[in-house]
């Protein structure tokens, strides 16, 4: 009997993470809503009907970073130390921006838990207020910044 | 004892959908992975490390529009009749285009369905490629087309 | 080959609904977090360091509510149609008391749909004060009220 | 824009149910863990360090048929009006049977739910004794019966 | 780009656990199901139509346990060395008592692994008799003892 | 207060590992499905309507080993650091054989993980297949090999 790590010829595979080092390691991932400045101000002052957008819209995007490894097929279960969520929200320009700061200790990086934290929250938001504002789009979502592990610091070239 | 569905004053709550009609209703939703030329070659020519990269995000993305109520706190639990991924890559122009179909009878939509299968896939496209590409962005997700239900079609104006 | 519905003799089975008719129900549940009033002061003018605890408790009973058949072995998969949390806190007496509406049109009842989001809202309100107050008490979880259904109608006799 | 629903050219979907009818549907699957005849007559005799083999295997097989479209990505989502798990152990012949009968009122048929239920249930006791029997086989897991929806009544040649 | 980590004004977030040591840390939680004196004597006679109810509700405590990251939106994922859950009944006075000890090696305690583990029980006990009894009252959730990380042993006081 | 871990007579319990090594630990276990050779060659030729029925099924067979705490009740919470699927059809034989590699570093093995990402694997060979071939077996799931731990080299003897 042999399993043939090389020579994979497209058939999809969770990498072996053996051989890699435990350490500390972080991802910042960042997002943005772009809507109607009437439905930021509605979302500011908390006039949307489905409830506290940004409260629920935070929780949303907790539980999605942990829930990566169910939506990710390649993802390795990972137990992270910390997720934090910023939303921020700029009435004239009409955007709501999303950043999630995720903390592991482990073998891999948690660069998917941070952009899964951000998608979470940006579908949260549009749920909420989807009823008032039908042209909303999602965008933007990328990693900001990202430390430990073999292949050092990346921060993003904005 | 009572209930006070009014004055909700910023919580969050489940819409009730009891007096909603049951209709067959669709939703088309779009999104983008913007990488490097030479990333949607290797993905398109399928020598990508972790797989072939448009079959696995395919399947991640239906299994996505099946976990929406898991992931979205306020959605009602769908049962979906279909869920379609079309997965497009322009080596050119660096994108990979998704697009999700949603299907089901019920009396609510499935918009946020259809923009989580998307989110879904392009978050795999994203996990599969990043040892290779750190600087891809996940980009313009919206919904492209809605049918059935109170509020008629709505088809995106882009 | 036979299968034997009578004479279970103890085993576990999900009870067969199929000769039921498809209803409006309603269920209401209640249940008590017992604290200290300091912790009660706390949480009303939400000093709490991991957050605003009436918010992220009602998101987390709602997400409870839908994920019943998961943690109710022998429960069926109901699709809701609404839920609904009310919290109110009373700082003098030390309680923080839970009410959570489930509405949904099937086959069989809600009451655990809104048992399970009570219990979720409390477990979720014990957590985020726990830090400060180690002695809370998690109490008096039943149903208030419920309709529809062959059963009629049943208020709980306070 | 297009969507083509023909011309599938390997790409997985979730197979359109909309022109289906609703019926009652019914599907009885089975299966067998083949083990020694002393681990059989530790599991009906109740010595398994791990707890009562079948009342758990019973459980594990119900939750497992709720599971169904989590676990098989082109599934539908189905709410099923009850699973029932029947298991029996043949001490001699060293094989512990399983079948499993799920029922539902849908656009789809079962199979995968009842043929999951065996699945998980066999997997179950396979964990429970591995302590006492490391060369179990789980074998023969196949649909005995199926009936409602288009295909009519199918049952098993055996 | 900074990430404010003080003045949370509100804003749930998983606290981080980065710098907490790993060690042993047990937690036991108990609760209480209040029924009629029948209800109690017929669980311990297996008369129940669903089904076991003792063997049923310890399954679903321990797995309850494993969803409590899944349940409670600012749990860290927490991988449990040991579940064991304790059901005692009374049939004079009424009431059925549910004990579970989590044990797990971490940079967090299971207090609430511990509090998920005899709610999920409590509910399954619930849902199993409600058929006879409709006034029952799941109650006195609560830490008992606790033990291991940096605040030392906890004993409930009673 | 006491806890019994001696005298389970039949109580399930999720055995305790606290005292167990954590080393790199190792499982393959194999499976098969049997089906028409017709089947099997449609398969191999990606004629099947539902996809390409190898690349979706390697999929569910990874998602399948990161589900398996979920999934078998007693089963502890493991991180896998990797999962490969290897898939061979016979078309003269009419078998699809699948076979797992599961490794992870942690306190308890990876058989379980194994044995139930075979079993999600066939089962999802199943479902694409079962539109074609109603007469499918799954069967021959066991464990092939097993290296790490207390209990040494496990080979399987064909």
């Amino acid at each position: 009997m042999s399993f043939t790590h090389l020579d994979q010829q497209g058939r999809a595979k969770m990498v072996d993470i053996s051989d890699k080092e435990i350490t500390l390691r972080q991802a910042i991932a960042g997002g943005e809503v772009h809507c109607k400045p009437e439905t930021v101000r509605q979302v500011t002052e908390q006039k949307i009907k489905k409830g506290d957008v940004i409260a629920v819209a935070r929780v949303a995007g907790i539980m999605a970073a942990k829930k990566t490894p169910e939506l990710i097929p390649l993802c390795h279960g990972i137990s992270v130390n910390s997720v934090e969520i910023e939303i921020n929200a700029d009435v004239e320009k009409g955007i709501i921006t999303v950043e999630a700061l995720v903390i592991t200790e482990g073998k891999t990086g948690v660069e998917m838990e941070a952009l899964t934290a951000v998608s979470g929250t940006c579908l949260c938001i549009y749920d909420m207020c989807k009823a008032i504002d039908k042209d909303m789009v999602i965008d933007n979502i990328r990693l900001l910044k990202k430390s430990g592990g073999r292949s050092g610091e990346y921060v993003c070239a904005e």
